[in-house]
């Protein structure tokens, strides 16, 4: 099934809307890339629209809004949706700073997103209306251990309810969830929070997993993560002497570049709760 | 001819303005370093013209132009040519929107462009003013085979004729003309099409070629799309097991660092029609 | 001395929010993440003073700025000076533009720095209100040599008593003066010239050991200064066949990822004048 997710990637070529932030906006083009999609940035109100349009699914990004592209994503989101378009949200922030968490809450009230990706912390603020993210990573307090696990999936699980999209929730165990059923994705490797973006990498390559499988959205995202998490461990044996975190980075999208649906289907280690 | 070409942009060390996209703007300030240039950026009304002032050339590329950046690129066009400075138009995604293919047609009016680099579907949108791009990519219809060499040729030449600048496409087979002459050169590999960015590179190293050797733009433009395209074969020929399109791009900018005039004379594969 | 200053980051993890260029930005947050600190980027008038209360550092770098940013710059830099944060200017092409000048200016008039991190030419259009600085680069007739070291140093250091706060001049040799003491180091390479960011990635760390050393400012930036140049002695160490500049670059975020306490101590050349 993820082998398909996959492979449906690599035949369907996505044409991927990104408005997202300037920090890992390269990285994200270039996994897009790695997976078999392909990227087209733009965030001017005057653009976006257009561009959209032309696309088969739209990465909204909140990493490094401001004035001019929050009403361009509200803008390029309500296109999309009206297009039937995929549309993401990936809450970069969400719960540090007032308009952060206050852009993600109206976008989700304004705009039907198919699927929602952040970490923990960051998807309790816009489940909760508030909350307190350490700049953007989750907070301590708030991770999903073996030991909460069960709380952690009936959280997921009922705000993907409430929402009626997917939401994945990533860090050291990822969980996915369409409100039914969650992927409890045990892949990864912790050194791969010392690189910037990896998350953004990842709603990039979600949203392209999800225009290639637009039957399956749960299959599609669980794939995504699944890929994701693979490409962090294949990407780490592949270190040598010397390599650090800025290889590291390249590994993991050289990893993507070089997997197929047959290592991820063998390396993907996940249960559905 | 060629070597000559990169020898002079090592040993003048053009300073090159560039009003670019944030996806891939680090690897064309990286690129231009390799080649033996010195990048900045600058994309403010308030402070382009100063940059451009100090520099010896622009590079305007629309990848992600918006409402502040679009009269940036007017201001600092306009003083560019006041100044008898090299400029440079990279259309990125003409034909993909309205903006952009607007802007694009307002800069090529409004700014005196020495050269214009572009994949085909751009470069058709800017000849019969409107057209079709794949997003940030060329549409399969229009690409440059060898079955439509002589009709692609012909095309470009009577393009930069009219522009009276040189037009270069770029793809698996590129063609840069002075509306007189037209290089058709076949280096560069398909993987290349698999990073991000690789036409935002050349149209930096273009316009350092360009300041560098400002008596014979034909062949400091073709030289630039040689040294691309060599170094998109010697990075791949320095691919180890496990790399892929992140590490690629790295070994092309590196194959760009250590280039020498020598080893692009005898690598690249051109005619001229 | 200096060991303890790189194990104080990676012990305290310091939270750095960052305005700074879209040119480096992805290697100011890797460098970040790699000598063991958080990086957060926001640059949005709505978003900075929330963002800055939550982090320890703040990084100021003009680089790109423009006229939204400008006005978050000043935000920014007085809410975490009313927080008692530790802040640090990098003036990009101070020298190069009025805009860029008068920005830097006013920034050190309006804001209280704890560092100012430039390369000669911008020091200089700081301390004497104008100067000539080619693009992004120092000047020649400006650079510090063995021959002009004793008055580069009296320089620093009456510009550091001048502004009350550590001045950090980098180029071949880098001083590092609180206004008393200066440390002259003679760590780096030449090559790390031809890496984009180098100056921007330094600062970025520069804020963190400040932050994580509170007490002896001096030493923390000194620190950062001697990391970042062994990190090019190191990454260069570790180039291969066929590697430039591009490779280099990540081989000296690498180089700080894999640093420890006692390589800096061993591997820092200073003196202290």
């Amino acid at each position: 099934m993820l082998k398909e997710c996959l492979e449906n990637v690599r035949a369907a070529v996505p044409l991927v809307h990104n408005i997202t932030n300037y920090v890992t906006v390269n990285d994200v083009a270039n996994i897009l890339l790695a997976c078999g999609g392909s990227p087209i940035m733009s965030d001017d109100e005057g653009d976006v629209e257009d561009i959209t349009s032309i696309c088969g699914g739209l990465n909204i990004n909140i990493g490094t809004l401001n004035k001019n592209t929050i009403p361009a994503m509200f803008l390029a989101g309500r296109r999309a949706n009206a297009l039937g378009h995929k549309v993401l949200l990936d809450p970069v922030g969400a719960g540090a700073s007032k308009l952060r968490t206050e852009t993600a809450l109206s976008l989700l009230r304004d705009v039907k997103f198919d699927a929602v990706r952040g970490n923990i912390s960051e998807i309790k603020t816009l489940a909760f209306g508030s909350g307190k993210t350490s700049g953007v990573d989750a907070n301590v307090a708030d991770r999903v251990t073996e030991e909460n696990l069960e709380d952690s999936v009936a959280f997921v699980k009922s705000f993907a309810a409430a929402c009626r999209c997917i939401v994945a929730v990533t860090g050291a165990i990822d969980l996915v969830s369409d409100g039914d059923r969650c992927y409890v994705i045990r892949n990864g490797r912790a050194e791969m929070g010392r690189i910037t973006g990896t998350g953004c990498q990842l709603s990039g390559m979600m949203t392209a997993f999800l225009v290639a499988n637009p039957e399956k959205p749960l299959e599609a995202c669980a794939a995504a993560v699944c890929a994701m998490g693979l490409a962090g461990e294949i990407g780490w044996k592949n270190m040598q002497t010397g390599d650090g975190n800025s290889t590291y980075r390249n590994r993991i999208i050289d990893a993507i570049y070089n997997m197929d649906g047959d290592a991820l289907e063998r390396g993907a280690k996940y249960e559905i709760l």
